[in-house]
């Protein structure tokens, strides 16, 4: 970490938080800029899909997989539900924790009711799951789903929900997708970029969204217009179903390096590995996001030379 | 109860409640880590279908028969709605008792509208009257129905109360059934561990499912999948409706040894008996459950020999 | 009332408040186990179609009339809304009162919305009333719309107005009537003793429901079942639309001595009479009722002899 | 005034607010039993057409026209939003008010969507209102559409700001006009006395109706159901839209003296005139209303002979 | 300013926030009655279509663009949601900020879903921003779509948000749009006077409303209607989409000096531009609405000589 390495501090954390923002701040970005989220919140919104089946490693079945990754590989911050992290937090207490606020399943379709993915419980009880446990609880996660006929319900918890997370000190990250009847083209650039900017006008810290995409564009380039409406709210992109190694990686680094990007939040493409392999993988991918390698060096971490 | 039986108190329990959470623990498995679930809490969701009728001896007619049952038998804790507890509890004092919060029921069906199942009040005053009436009120249950239009009312519910009993020392066991018109198969293996998935996510102790089925697969082995995504979670199994006692605890037996389950949640192959066949039969399903006999053991007892 | 007459104090009702509960219990039932409750609160659900038109007493056009009758007979309880017992209460301050504290109009209907009465204000507040006002305020009422699409709605308001008014020493009456889309057959015998039963489930201390109709059967043997399934929470019948005295004594001797029932709760039968014929009704009634006379004797009283 | 006035005062207002009640009775009812409300809260339910265009005096296109005829006339009391009275209520210190609490537009019909009117904020609020700034704030006003779908949320609301407006000595007029798919005749007298017992019911103190109208009746002759039905709730008739001052003044005169009401409320065929107009409308109205006047006088008033 | 400049402060201000208020008014009215609102709130509503495209300067792809104009030109005060100020406000702390507290996107369009547009965070914590950053927090925004079948929630939130402001000495603008299924002509006169009137019964400060348009006839002139309704309410009118500055500036004096408006709320006529012409144009903008400026002279300090 550098030694001049400064936090800009949004006005609507107080005095007192202040310090542990700051501290928040620097663990989960190792003192970059820069963020490495490693997504373990998916067992509601997938269920089982995505921990069970062809081509997902048999250790990928039990939960506690996702913390023995968290545990042993270099990382910014882990992102699960208050819950899950309940449960297997005290035996993993050296892990950053980012408790994911809210969560539905995938069963609900859009074309019978337009996504609506309510706060599970307070930002005043996840504060006092960190005071009570010590467990490193640095940040809060929320999902909003722009353009569904409830986006007004998750807006409005999604703002009140980073008040709580600031005056406490706690970071917040937004997964932003558009999504419901009215929207056409939920990867369209444009309207990703009008995501950004939503997270941004909401005072979020961080905002996760899906990598553009267009015919006949490259992915990175259109990431640009996002990176420049998210302003001083750090954009990464969403990892996506699983893919090879070096096209994930590469896709990473250009994400940052052409598209603005400032890291990444990455679920399947490690998890879905077994734990040996999925370690390799965070530390490659972190290898990029937090320490600026190219993705050579990346590919090596990889596979383990 | 062996010495060195320990208990893993999550995250999410204050110091303050440990004691209490553990003493709670250690009862209704007692000591092992098996949940023996009688359940009368099915005369709302079911209303008088499962007590008076063909098949079902008279002395089911009233509420106080399941009382009796609980009282004069080995059972893990007793399921039931705090109102029927407030009714009873006083006379019936030595029972572990488990409060259901929620309640619905059958007359509408999904083809009308998505089963919607609320609070029917808070922890906070399931709390209250624990510590009002010095009953062994030792947890709290809550139904969740996974793929309703509204089981985000549900999910939030569920986590908050989970929430409440743990700040309490009380132990939690989640209901969760597939059910909606977006739910195509309720028993289909796969999804049946995304609700013990869901359940681990959401934070609970126990977790009671319905038994997986798939043409030409064995219910127990469809069941690992489930076992496994619950993780350190319990995964009992809803008895459904009543079969011969043989075949009832044959397939117990195949759950647990099988399948990978922490126990039972029986209801209806209990209670439908008369009082001194129903509190063979709860020791029959102890024995396996809670004692580890195996299956003639169990018979025996239940045919009282 | 016997010496050894005791009442059954349900754990919800805390030590301080036991007294008054068992106050409230005597006086209501004037130290039987027995319910005399004197309907006045339809005048929101009905409108004026009960007190105003054709075979109706003129005296019935003013709601005062129905104090006049609580106030100058033998009653077990009079049951209205809070507001017109605020508007009445202190000139007639020796009535035993029970708040109803939900309403709705007969307006809409079942087909173009399904049923929803929802509580008109806390607990809290009648309270609070009772505590202010000095008035003899016994008891607390609400009613169910079981199987209507909002019946979570008031199954959890219930549950919550038991638990409050348990906790200040008030008795509760649900009043529970299968109503909606999904519900086909209101008067089933069997789908009442459900009522019954979520009424116990929910722990309320007494339950008004109709009386069960089946094409061939005796409707008091009928009411059988649910006076089982009620278990030790009182069951009384709903009185109706007018009819002969003859014929309405009758049928509650019948309810009584052979369905089980605890009692009576009656409205249109006593108030479209005029003061002095109304004042015999209700004399009538609860020589039935509470001491237990035959039907010659209780036609005497009616007719004035 | 008369020296044998005395106020009856619900049993929901307390001890502490009694005297404050009574002051505010005698207030707006002049030491009558008779209200004369001039209804200055159409400018939401009707946004300008009461107060703008053709056979409209320009003086009504602004606001403070309603305060300056208020404040130069005899009036009981002045209906008026918390927010209007907070923009000119100082420089109209003397008035009586009372604040309108809820409104809707009339843009969306009864064939879109059944009437819904929200409580604006809580009576709390008003009462701080009052408290802060001194103003002579006498009561509060509530509209109820009841057959609407929402009639649930809105007798709900009016049942909790009778409870509260009574706690803190203030008076309750609501206005309830039945509206709604389910509602065929508006102004059936039946369906209006099912209003006014609705009110008596809430335990409100006046209740506004629309008159009632039935093909070959006197409208004052069918009021008369309703004045029973309201017991010692006052009922007040609506004024309706414009009309001659002759007939207006009869028809009010005829509703008191034939149908039993207690007063008038009175907006368009006030405040659409010019000030010195209005003012003497105002003084018409009152005469016969609260000093008993006849018809000939009244209009000698309004002529301003 | 003047010397003999007063303030008329509203009743619901209490006297301990009086001097607050006073000095907000004429800290964003320069001391005149006229308000001059640069609008940076329509990231959510219009994402990224109004920051980002043909004929928009790249300045403004970034949010940081509208602080750096709001910090360098003359302006009343900067509309933006309290999230985005939080994230620059520290940087840009002379800035005068009126948090604009709720927002949609466009997405969901009428045919779909009337408009509802939820309050994103109580006024409480935006009072506790002001209070902990010391940030020239002066004023609060928020948004009504009238006709809009929500329009009850929207009412009641703004109703709420006016106390909660003037409590707190803050002032309030309302933007209030006629729109939904029910609403045929969104710039109707009357329909806008009706929305004036509404904000003045509201208890608003200013209101802003869309330029009212009728075929065949001048703008201006139509707004007389609505500026008599809207009382002593400061009426404001929207900018629109981007016209060449002559023609911006002359409706703007037009709007003032015919119509009686009080002022402007623009905001993509200023923030599409350039940062040094959209500095230019908040210039020219207050010249007229603040110095009483002729639009020759506004014109000329927007093209900088």
């Amino acid at each position: 970490m550098s030694d001049t390495f400064s936090v800009d501090v949004p006005a609507d954390v107080p005095e007192s938080a202040k310090a542990t923002y700051i501290e928040n701040y620097r663990a989960i970005t190792h003192g970059t800029k820069r963020l490495m989220l490693f997504a373990g919140d998916q067992k509601i919104e997938h269920l089982n899909d995505d921990f069970y089946g062809d081509n997902i490693h048999i250790d990928d079945a039990c939960p506690e997989h996702l913390f023995k990754i968290a545990n042993s590989s270099k990382i910014g911050v882990f992102a699960a539900q208050p819950g899950l992290v309940a449960r297997y937090g005290k035996k993993y207490s050296d892990i950053n924790y980012l408790l994911k606020m809210n969560s539905k399943t995938h069963l609900v379709k859009t074309n019978q009711k337009d996504p609506h993915s309510r706060m599970l419980y307070s930002v005043e009880k996840a504060v006092k799951l960190r005071d009570q446990s010590g467990l490193k609880i640095r940040g809060i996660g929320y999902t909003i789903y722009l353009g569904s006929e409830y986006e007004d319900q998750m807006l409005a918890e999604a703002a009140q929900l980073i008040w709580d997370a600031h005056q406490n000190g706690l970071l917040v990250v937004l997964w932003i997708y558009p999504r419901g009847t009215a929207v056409k083209d939920e990867k369209d650039p444009h309207l990703i970029a009008g995501a950004a900017g939503a997270a941004a006008t909401l005072g979020s810290d961080f905002v996760k969204v899906n990598a553009p995409k267009k015919e006949g564009f490259n992915s990175a380039e259109l990431l640009k217009e996002a990176s420049l409406a998210a302003g001083n709210t750090g954009l990464v992109c969403a990892g996506g179903s699983s893919t090879s190694a070096e096209k994930f990686l590469t896709q990473l680094y250009d994400q940052i390096h052409t598209g603005g990007a400032s890291g990444n939040a990455t679920g399947r493409n490690i998890h879905q590995k077994s734990l040996s392999e999925a370690i390799r993988m965070c530390n490659a991918i972190s290898a990029i996001t937090i320490d600026n390698a190219d993705v050579k060096t990346a590919l090596k971490i990889y596979e383990g030379e």
